[in-house]
């Protein structure tokens, strides 16, 4: 007899489970029921409606149940909310949401694939209002659009700032709007540390966002928005996008178990506490392979994964469950960042012991056209020197990186492999060394005590308590903005002027990017200088670090004046 | 005492010695020779000075001797050529080319990195004529450059299909010259299968390039080239690029011990059969992890780890040598390849059992912008999996792709392995499910059996001996081109129209890239069909790999009309 596959959700999660269960048994019923008007529609390219990237809105639907029904003999039913699960009899009540009525449906297997809900705080008074929207489908962002278009609306507002409110925040940006963008955290993007943070704090508030940092909102008005600071923002449209919450209403009601993260609960083969139900996508709780506890990760690639594994195991089919580790990249205006694994922040939080190194080499040759500075950020573990992950932002492809990176991490790859990692190498995709290898190398050389560093977050304690700080540039590059209390010997004078370095208190050194004064660190300490450090990511590092602070807060700058190429 | 380090040759790999050595040591005396005028120049990016993207010449040359002695206490002597070395004497004796002086050095540590020469063969006739030029060094490409714009040079031949060869072509042929290619293979860029060199042949002759394969130079005269073929070709500048033999001589008359390659022999520290003297670089043989035997490669990034390793070797320093692969990548036009590890050519003559997959996938999301089709070959070892190789043509990104398979070769990955790969995804950067995901999950059905599939190298084979062929895509895109005896069974029509499909014979299915026709296959094959192959590549593929062949041949197409897209 045949199988009758019922499929609750018909996005990423819900569709890859019923076509690879349509490509494993011709026989089987399936049928996905969808809540909304689409199935299969591009999440993660919604905001690109804003900007008019993706001009026409129906393009963002990918297959519509007529095409799931002819191609793939899939039942798609639209408009069809199942309210219930009735696991004794095997039975989901589904309710047509236009019309109102109910009937019941049986199953063989049952698959969760409900997603995740935008959080809106009932405490934000007007968070109700027909101003306030949120961005979670298709409907959703042609909602928000033609409420613009049609109000005209110039100022707009959006809360959160992960990666649909950044990236909402940028197509509205795009589009010509006076757009703010308030985070609660002292960061947005939060797979990023701090001090990489700060670059794409610097990129907002040069493409005109205004960011504001620290924040939340108390109250939504018709035409502004009052922040808990006291701070009033014009703003006739609200985006909230400030985080989801897992879709647990059925599985809670029906008895299935939820996690510590408070999303469904599933085992290696993506199946509950129920042997006939499956759980897949971003209302399930995920294994995190490096902090080993239990996550969640709402993106697509893993929701893809979980999806065929868990159509395989329907059938018999083994598959490997190797946990996430959580790999991502965003656009935002001019800049790339991606990200992977684990970053200080949540290495820290699972108690794991790491150290860091954070290079600003060019990504590709100087020679190149649109050659520019990659900044990049190596988390391994000590003291073994296991990658444990990356992030990296700049113009260039941050994702080849972070790809490898995330390689890496999945082969249990150490420095010293990542060292050695032959890559393609020609003068407009990279450097003969490349960034990997090349950040490998510094984080060998400190694992293995070759040499010290400081982060840039720690040059203002220095400027401020006046470190003996040198900056070995050439005297042109000083004199066009440079560390307020430096001294400058550049490498090409330095071997003649070591006269003018203390022995006998820490002296540290850095140049544009580290590589020159990686240089002259070596020398010094070659020459019984037994405490020289270097200024980790040296002076782009620095002012990439600085900027965005110096400007919001009008504190005194440590530079004379910024270098960010 | 401070150790006195010679080296010969001052570029690539003779550099980073050097600077490697100072970084360890800040008392030795080191000293670089260089035969021609420039030392430190980017080897790589020569060819870009043809078309103007580096507009000035002396822009290669990335440091001049005065910097080396001043920021780095290294002395780089150019214009110097090693005639000799006296390993009994621990000397070598240097001559002036300038003024013919010789001079006696001695060294504690002697390095080798002379290079490669290109290969002028004397069997062609007026081969040693002023209008013959090779492209190894500054010298050589200012002198191309002037040359062609001095006598206002508007045809110009390039001998050899290879990295620099087409790089050459592809240059002059941007900055406006009539370019013939010349290659005496059946293909250009050996890195590449037959079947993927037919998308870059196809670019060539569709950027204008005259590409002349199977063909070798017999004659140059002042105004044309004269093939072996009889075929003469116009051009008043022919650059020779048939490849590179290593500069051998010194190491030959010295007695150093030289490679069953040809090049010189090396242990795992970089080191000759003499204790002393180390070599690195173009000039040597190195160890192909994959086929397990001596190969040679001329790479900078090899190059480069080879000069650190045997500058730490110096100083007792450990390095690891896990041999090579190959990783590598060109911008041919608006095409990009990359390849790495071993292809069909190379597995086959090393006698690896190997399977391999090919693909076209979309390299980001179709609704975004600049969406393109990616040629990607993914070879691996068969039974077992492992990831032997691959090769990725198209517009975008192929170097991430072929960097993730470079790590996944160096970590010893399989196919399991990639298929779970957790890569970044965004829409504007690629799709959920990763080329190289995708190319797992295909290779995986393959190796466990569960469908079979035939290379677009057999197409032309099944549509001349009547095979039964269905084309499962829509209507419409049949009718804009299709294989000339193909059956067009939609898929969104298939399941209706079974009655055409014969059971007693075999059915070869495609569609546009092969994702529609899967499915197809996989459909048939679950109800009771044991004979269905999906044609690997699909529409796209075949295109792709016949477009060149028939133009160039004028055969009778077996196509109605080519799709590239």
């Amino acid at each position: 007899m045949s199988k009758r596959i019922l499929i609750i959700g018909g996005v990423a999660g819900g569709a890859s489970v019923a076509a690879r269960a349509r490509r494993i048994d011709e026989d089987a019923e399936i049928i996905m029921f969808e809540k909304g008007p689409h199935v299969s529609f591009s999440n993660c390219a919604l905001p690109f409606h804003l900007s008019g990237m993706v001009e026409n809105g129906d393009d963002l639907v990918l297959m519509c149940p007529e095409q799931f029904k002819k191609q793939y003999k899939i039942e798609a039913r639209v408009n069809s909310e199942v309210v219930k699960i009735k696991r004794e009899e095997k039975k989901i009540v589904v309710k047509n949401v236009l019309t109102g009525e109910e009937s019941e449906e049986s199953y063989d297997k049952l698959v969760l694939s409900p997603g995740a809900n935008p959080i809106l705080p009932r405490s934000i008074e007007g968070i109700t209002g027909s101003n306030v929207f949120t961005v979670r489908n298709v409907v959703d962002i042609k909602k928000l659009k033609s409420y613009i278009d049609e109000n005209k609306i110039e100022d707009i507002a959006v809360v959160g700032g992960g990666f649909i409110g950044v990236e909402v925040a940028e197509n509205l940006r795009l589009a010509g709007k006076n757009v703010s963008l308030v985070e609660a955290l002292d960061q947005i993007m939060n797979p990023f540390d701090y001090d990489m943070a700060q670059i794409l704090h610097k990129e907002m508030m040069d493409q005109g966002v205004n960011l504001i940092l620290s924040d939340g909102v108390k109250k939504i008005n018709e035409d502004s928005i009052e922040l808990q600071s006291g701070k009033k923002v014009a703003a006739k449209a609200v985006v909230m996008a400030i985080g989801v919450s897992p879709e647990t209403g059925l599985a809670k009601d029906c008895g299935l178990e939820i996690g510590v993260t408070g999303a469904i609960k599933v085992d290696h083969n993506y199946l509950t506490n129920d042997k006939d139900i499956y759980a897949v996508g971003d209302a399930i709780e995920v294994y995190n392979r490096l902090t080993q506890k239990p996550s969640r990760l709402a993106l697509a690639g893993p929701a893809q994964r979980q999806a065929r594994a868990a159509a395989d195991n329907m059938y018999g089919i083994h598959h490997n469950n190797n946990g996430v580790i959580g790999s991502s990249v965003v656009q935002i205006f001019d800049l790339n960042a991606a990200s992977t694994g684990l970053n200080e922040k949540t290495a820290k939080a699972a108690g794991i012991s790491y150290d860091f190194v954070y290079i600003i080499p060019g990504d590709k040759v100087g020679l190149m056209p649109e050659s520019n500075p990659m900044h990049f950020k190596l988390i391994y573990e000590y003291p073994t020197g296991r990658i444990l992950g990356a992030q990296a932002i700049g113009k260039g492809n941050v994702d080849k990186r972070i790809d490898v990176i995330a390689t890496m991490i999945t082969m249990g790859g150490t420095l010293e492999d990542l060292k050695e990692l032959e890559l393609c190498y020609a003068p407009l995709f990279g450097t003969a060394k490349d960034i990997v290898n090349h950040a490998a190398l510094v984080a060998l050389n400190l694992l293995y005590g070759k040499f010290k560093q400081v982060p840039v977050t720690k040059v203002r304690e220095l400027v401020e308590s006046d470190a003996f700080i040198i900056d070995v540039r050439e005297e042109h590059e000083f004199a066009a903005g440079h560390l307020k209390n430096a001294v400058n010997i550049p490498l090409s004078q330095f071997r003649g002027r070591l006269d003018e370095i203390p022995k006998d208190r820490p002296v540290y050194l850095h140049c544009r990017s580290s590589q020159r004064s990686y240089n002259a660190v070596m020398a010094l300490q070659n020459m019984g200088y037994d405490n020289v450090i270097n200024i980790s990511g040296s002076y782009l590092g620095i002012s990439c670090y600085e900027y965005y602070q110096d400007q919001v807060t009008g504190r005194e700058k440590i530079v004379t004046e910024y270098n960010f190429k």
